[in-house]
C-alpha cells in the first residue's frame, strides 16, 4: 500500500519500520528538522527488542511536501503530536485527493473534529493502539514489547478500505482488529491516558508507585465518573467498573514501573503535553454539555501550570 | 506571666524568645527529643534579624511534664503541628487547672474542637499570627521580618484574660491586638494556606512563580470559593473579592520568594504536612454540610499521595 505517515516521532517509526519491512510503499514526513535530516543521513533507526534496525525511507519536512506533487497515497496515518495536528495537516493538505484516506490512532478525544477539516467523514478512519514507542535521539526510536491497533471507518462507508488496512496491518505485525465501535475504544483508552499520564507527571512517579497511594483508587473512580459523565453525552456508555478494572491492571502489570508519555514528555524532556485532549477535552466537552468536570478541569490546569514553570 | 509553651518549632521557638526578652516567666515543652537536648544543652538560639541570639529557658519533653508537677502556668501557647495537638494535650493535661488559659494560633481549622477535650471554652483563646519562622535544626530557629497576632476569647467569657495576654505580647513586640471574628480571621488566614501552601507544594515553585501561572487566578478564585461556601455553613461569611486581593498581593510582595512552609515539610524535609486541618478539614466539614469541595478534595488526595511516595 502506497502510505504516507506524517509525524515521524516515536509511534510514527514504530508503524514506519514496520510497514515498510513488510513491503508498503512508504513516505515519511515530519516537521522537526534534527529528525528530517537524522533519518534522511543515516536511514530510520531503531533498537527493536534489543536488534539493531536500520530502513532507508524516503523523509521529507512539512516545508518539502511540494516535492511530493504526484506522489498519491492510498493512506495517510496521523501520527504528529495532537496539538500539532492541525497545522501539519494544513501544510500536507494538497497530498489528500478524494481518493486518499486518512486514518488517526491518536491518544485522546476532538482529533476527527480537526481531521474533517481536510477529509470526508467517508475516508477517515479512527482508532487506537496500545503498541508503546519511545524517542532516544532524532531518528532513532526504542521499540520493546508488543501491541495491539483497533481501528474503525468513521463515516457510514469506508468498511472495505478499512479492512484493506487491516489486512496491511497484519502483514507488518501491528496486530490489527476491525471493531464496531471505536469512539468506545478511544474514550476507554484516553481514561487510562488521563489517569495515570496526569497523575504519575502532577506526583512525579511511576505506574506502580501511583498504584500503591492509598488514594489511586478515588483518584480513578473519581476521573473515570466525569470522563463516563462526558462521553454519556455523545452517545457512549462507558462501563465505569469495566475501564476501572483495567486501568488498575496496569498497577500491578508489566508497565508498572513505566514513566507515562505525558511524564516524559513533561518532566524528562521539558515538552508541551497533550492534556488539551485528555482531561482538557473532557472539561471543554463538559462546559458545552453542562457536565460539571472539577477534576478534570483541576488536573489540566496544573499540567498547563506545570508547563509554563518548566518554561515549555 | 507564668507561660508553657507547648512545641517549641520554628513559631514556638519565635514566640519563647520574644516571651522571654520581656520578662515573662516560661517553661518549654516539646516532643522532639533532639531538639529537647539541644535547648537544655545550648539553650534556644536563633538568628533574629540577622544576630545570634541564645536564652535559656527550662525544657521538658513530653515524657517529662510530671517533673513540673506544682507548675501552674496562667497561660499555655499551643504551637505543636496540627496533627500533634491532641496527642501533645493528652500528655500535658496534667497542667491545665480550671485557672488556666489556653492559646492556639495555629493555621487551619478545627483544633478548638481538639482543645475543647483539655479546656473549657471560657479558657481557650483563638487567633492567628502572621509572623514568619524557620527552624534550621534542633534548638535553632531562623526569625526574620515583622509580624502580628490577632487574637479573643472563644467563649463568652475570658475578655479580661485575653486583653492581658495583648498587653503581655506587646510588651514582647509581637505587635497583638484584640479582634472580634477569631473564626473570621482564622478561615481568611486559611485561604492564604489553602492556596499558596499547597498549589506550592503540589508544583514545586515559590509564591512569585506561582503567580505568574495563568492558571493562578483560577486556582485561587475556585479554592476560596469553596472555602467560602463551607465556612457559610459555620456563620463565618468570607468576603471572598477581598480574600483573593489578600492572597494575589503575596504574589508580588516580599515574600514573592518564599517557598510556604508546606513545601518545606513536605518537600525539603520529607514531613507530614498539615493538609488536613486546611483543605483537608474543608473537604470533611464540606460531606458533613453536604456542600461540594472537589478541588479541596483533589488538592488533600494529592498532598498525602505526595507523602506516602516520600515515605512520610
Amino acid at each position: 500500500m502506497k502510505i504516507a505517515i506524517v509525524g515521524v516521532g516515536a509511534m510514527g517509526s514504530r508503524f514506519a519500520l514496520m510497514l515498510h519491512k513488510s513491503g508498503n510503499d512508504l513516505v515519511l514526513i515530519d516537521g522537526w528538522q534534527p529528525n528530517v535530516q537524522a533519518i534522511r543521513q543515516q536511514g530510520l533507526q531503531a533498537d527493536f527488542n534489543g536488534k539493531a534496525v536500520t530502513a532507508n525511507i524516503p523523509v521529507y519536512s512539512l516545508e518539502e511536501v511540494d516535492q511530493l506533487q504526484g506522489y498519491q497515497p492510498e493512506l495517510i496515518i496521523a501520527f504528529t503530536k495532537s496539538y500539532q495536528l492541525d497545522s501539519a495537516f494544513a501544510k500536507i493538505k494538497a497530498l489528500i485527493t478524494p481518493q486518499t484516506y486518512v486514518l488517526c490512532l491518536l491518544n485522546g478525544m476532538g482529533h476527527e473534529s480537526i481531521l474533517k477539516k481536510y477529509v470526508d467523514d467517508n475516508h477517515l478512519l479512527l482508532g487506537i493502539t496500545m503498541w508503546t514507542a519511545g524517542l532516544a535521539g532524532p531518528g532513532h526510536a526504542t521499540l520493546f514489547g508488543n501491541g495491539n491497533v483497533e481501528l474503525k471507518n468513521f463515516g457510514s462507508e469506508g468498511k472495505d478500505f478499512a479492512l484493506k488496512v487491516v489486512d496491511v496491518f497484519n502483514d507488518a505485525g501491528l496486530c490489527p482488529k476491525y471493531i464496531d465501535d471505536p469512539k468506545y475504544a478511544i474514550w476507554r483508552k484516553a481514561c487510562v491516558n488521563g489517569t495515570l499520564n496526569t497523575l504519575c507527571s502532577i506526583l512525579d512517579c511511576n505506574i506502580g508507585e501511583l498504584g500503591q497511594t492509598q488514594e489511586a483508587a478515588d483518584f480513578l473512580k473519581t476521573i473515570i465518573a466525569e470522563f463516563a459523565a462526558v462521553a454519556a453525552q455523545e452517545g457512549v456508555n462507558l462501563d465505569q467498573a469495566e475501564v476501572y478494572q483495567h486501568v488498575d491492571e496496569t498497577f500491578h502489570g508489566d508497565i508498572a514501573d513505566h514513566y507515562p508519555s505525558m511524564y516524559q514528555d513533561l518532566l524528562k524532556n521539558h515538552r508541551k503535553t497533550e492534556i488539551d485532549f485528555i482531561n482538557g477535552a473532557v472539561w471543554q466537552k463538559g462546559k458545552e454539555y453542562g457536565v460539571a468536570t472539577p477534576y478534570c478541569t483541576l488536573i489540566t490546569q496544573l499540567i498547563h501550570a506545570k508547563e509554563e514553570l518548566l518554561g515549555v
